[in-house]
């Protein structure tokens, strides 16, 4: 039995909510159940130096948490001085998953930075990050495309992410916060919309895991990841 | 004629959400105009080393930009390492300004730290935080109250901060951005509910001002500071 | 009753020494009675990167304190890694209130970085470092003149500041650490030689003050720069 | 077919050197072909302070790698003043890696902190950290349990690790460097003696990978943790 | 011929200028010809964390140069965030040089840090440093007398120190910065009043040096260092 | 007597394995005793912005420690964000001396960067790195020679480094750990295959020491390069 009473395959409430920053070339405000990220694109038409001169773009991301998206405040970064381990590991991984579905030759010489910051966290907030990421780039290479500073359809595919563990002896999906703290193993998988694998990361938190374990969760990650490239679908189309 | 259409002495419109943030023990979101910023206030139960055995309690206040919470992206603090000069300003200007109408004796060996995350930038962040701020505190004493954990009523006044210029020639009240950028003269003052100064902060950003100006400046403030206080106070009665 | 035995507007006695360092364009020992700072004014040539090609000079300033110019020792801030925020605070202060009396296009492509380093701090460091500035700054303009790196008088006007602060109830023009300590409202003013305002700093330390106790101060400010302001022509004129 | 001429499921020569350093309570020199490692474990008999008075120990791991280990220099992070996202990631693995397979309760209240430093990288230091560092914990864990530090057999199973990927569209055993840098798909998999995962990294490098693809690599990876793990047993047994 | 029209065993115009800064236990300025230090002395009656309980006590020092010591601009070390390697090396230096001369029992559980700050610099910054550093010592260590601080006399012996080169061919004494820049060798001595040896570093700027050549600077050096003790002993029975 | 029976003027074992980097252009393993350095010289055929155009080339070095070359494990400096004062004395040592026997205008436009790391640490880990740091510069030189990148002959001498000191009142040669922990007198000089000094440095670790213990250090010093010279160039001409 789930904390939220949910079914082992039965995702949270997702919702993603198109243009909510004003300035920015793209945005949503992603939330999965009570985690809430607000994702920016932002569109720079030039490289950073070691970039330039290569014929292609580049799509990065940055991901941060308020001090009190958390149950008690947490220490705020700019303050320590540095990003934590944790947080260069999932900024690095949306980068790389978005770069996954991109053409960075058909970009131009453009730089995208997506910004993920937590505002509330449950759980699954680099899930969510990726996922809303996808919406917000689409709209930023839509910008581009209008003014012609992509060199044709640079976005190959979608992409969406979610977690899966095995919680008191059963996979589930898409784990919330309560969940995470106790679940023996937890994985992120992040898909496309094709149906293809762009990451997979699975950790034993205390006890290994099988094989017949790991293939119950990708089942879990390969319906979780359909309806997530759905709802993404019919938020751009909005 | 300001770009926005507003009279001299108009403040843009302004809001006050409580509650937002699910887990912190006050908390709104503020809104200037489009100048956004999502507060929240954190009851700590300790406090730092320096301030233990002294038989009082702190507040102190953290201020941070989202990166695309401006027209072209901001670099990440977290990322450059520190806080800027600016950021480091800003943030004490807020924790003195609470201190000011807070009895920290009666509030017992406990520290409030207030969180001032900007959403969107248009002028008016600090002023806006401040005024914030207060609303998100007030809702924490009020926690603090209901578990006996102050030791009387901590809270001596109300707070809140109004920004004034001299924009082309004319002194004007609550600069957004378009006119901060081409004021000649910037002004910040926080004030109390009972009409009292906290702080005044006034800078030539490129012509000395006269006596004459800082009064006219004076005297919209004044008039800001009476508006926010009534819209603090209905925000806290809903 | 002042703990010096001062009157409530009289300032301490001050010096201003020019050319104390051998080798800066501009220099001099200012004194607020205990208070010593040691200032230098140093021309570039050339500029930072992102001033260059604008067809303008700038100022800028630095500040720091000697360990043990304080009565118990402070830790050095190139061992901590890192400037406070006071001493960021002090330094914009300084270069912003130096920058109000140049004009910067005047200057040329120039740069003149002001150090301001208290040997001894007995109050009033950032009014007495403001004050000095003006002295080591016209000195190096005067330099700059000769060798024909400006483009005319890029001089126009002087400026020089104080405190002045509500303590036991009075309010004092210049006041040393032990009021400092003690004062309810402490305002910093800088202001030029003809009478204007650069800027304003008041803080309500402990219970916020009157608009009638803002007013006794400003008078006080302004008395007290125009004793400053003759000071520092002397200075200038020996 | 493979630069080094290798088989697909051919993994480089692997050789585990142990006590090759005289001070540490356990340490090898592990080499996957030309990739070298060192690895010490460092028992320390006290806990950082937040793991204090829990009644466990703990296991954590740092990684780094000689400036001329690369086949151009890279930077020192000593230089540099901090540890690459990278590193940290890296060093994020090994210890969890680790912590699979140890009983905490059981090793008291004492640390062991496992260094891996590359001497020579030529593809897959991580996963030949992984594997030497399992033997220099089983001999640091020996090493406890001879002086009664250990509460119990707190070695739980073994535990290595070896990368996979697609190279030049063909599932390959340990990719070295020049297959690395062109391999699409690149996974790392920890697993234990027992044959259970510990950890499984799969990331597309350019194209996404399919779920047959995955089920390919995770063959390889079996077999080669199947080799490691008598490797290690073999080395332990000497 | 010396650029100072000096002979090649005269030193400089030295003086030593007791109590100079209000504050301090000790201090004095130091003047090498045109170089000048500020020296200041400061004795806490506590002792950092790794110092405790053993029964003695410690003496530290720390340099630093005003960014405008030397005939251009050096960047402040705060600002640029950290000491450099050539600041530490001369910091540990003058602390290793006075604590070879202090009987670190005899000062009981008390730290004396002792602030090198460079006023101008013209040469023998160092030698200058540790010469002025005994005076406030040994005025500190009177200071810590007169209050029962210590537990006997701790200070054991005087210690001064005096530069020495090979200057176009010849051995000078106490190098200025002109002869500084070209002097094929440089050599530091630090040497007691009694004639013994605290520190000895000399360096080939460009060509190595023979044992002759080492034995003129030696020479040379107890010759100044003679003239320096005695200044010492006149400043302090001043 | 000494702690591993060695006579008083009786190096350590010392021994020079060279060519152990297989990708740097010179590189050794060199051990005094249990001491053991990995030495790799890497030749960049590009210079740092300030040494450009210049007509010349530059020497430099980097020295490190891995945590567990020490008895108990020492914090790894790319975690502590930033290198000891003592590794900069050491690496700037390291540099210093391998520039006074090269003839930068014969190396071109090139840098040659030396890195010296310790695997094991028993004393004279400064010493063995500039010893072994030659024959690594020597290699290196030669693979330049080979690629005509060099001017002509830049390598003008042979260097070595040796410690001496005053151990249970004696002077001994070579110092290991346990003699260097306890000796009154530490010396290291680096010395020219011709016998010339590049650089002395003694220090007093207690009590001061006379000239003739200093007489006395430096007869064994010359003895220990002229044997270290040898070893070299036997190392070198294998």
């Amino acid at each position: 039995m789930r904390p939220s009473g949910r079914e082992p395959n039965q995702m949270r409430a997702v919702t993603i909510e198109r243009n909510v920053a004003m300035k920015a070339e793209g945005s949503c405000l992603v939330s999965f159940g009570n985690t809430k990220v607000l994702v920016t694109a932002s569109v720079e038409t030039s490289l950073p130096g070691w970039l330039r001169g290569k014929g292609q773009g580049w799509v990065t991301a940055e991901y941060g948490m308020l001090p009190r998206a958390t149950g008690s405040r947490t220490r705020r970064e700019a303050t320590a001085g540095k990003q934590s381990g944790r947080t260069q590991e999932i900024q690095r991984l949306i980068g790389r998953s978005l770069r996954a579905i991109v053409d960075l030759q058909l970009l131009g010489e453009n730089q995208i930075t997506i910004d993920c910051d937590v505002l509330e966290a449950d759980g699954g907030t680099r899930t969510a990050s990726i996922t809303g990421a996808y919406v917000a780039l689409a709209d930023a290479i839509a910008w581009m495309d209008e003014r012609k500073l992509t060199k044709g359809k640079a976005l190959r595919d979608s992409v969406a992410a979610v977690s899966c563990g095995i919680y008191r002896g059963a996979p589930v999906l898409d784990l919330d916060y309560l969940e995470d703290v106790e679940a023996h193993t937890d994985a992120n998988f992040v898909m496309t919309g094709t149906g293809k694998f762009v990451e997979i990361q699975g950790t034993a938190e205390q006890a290994p895991f099988s094989r017949d374990e790991l293939d119950a969760l990708m089942a879990l990650a390969e319906q979780g990841i359909g309806e997530l490239s759905l709802l993404q679908q019919t938020a751009l189309s909005a």
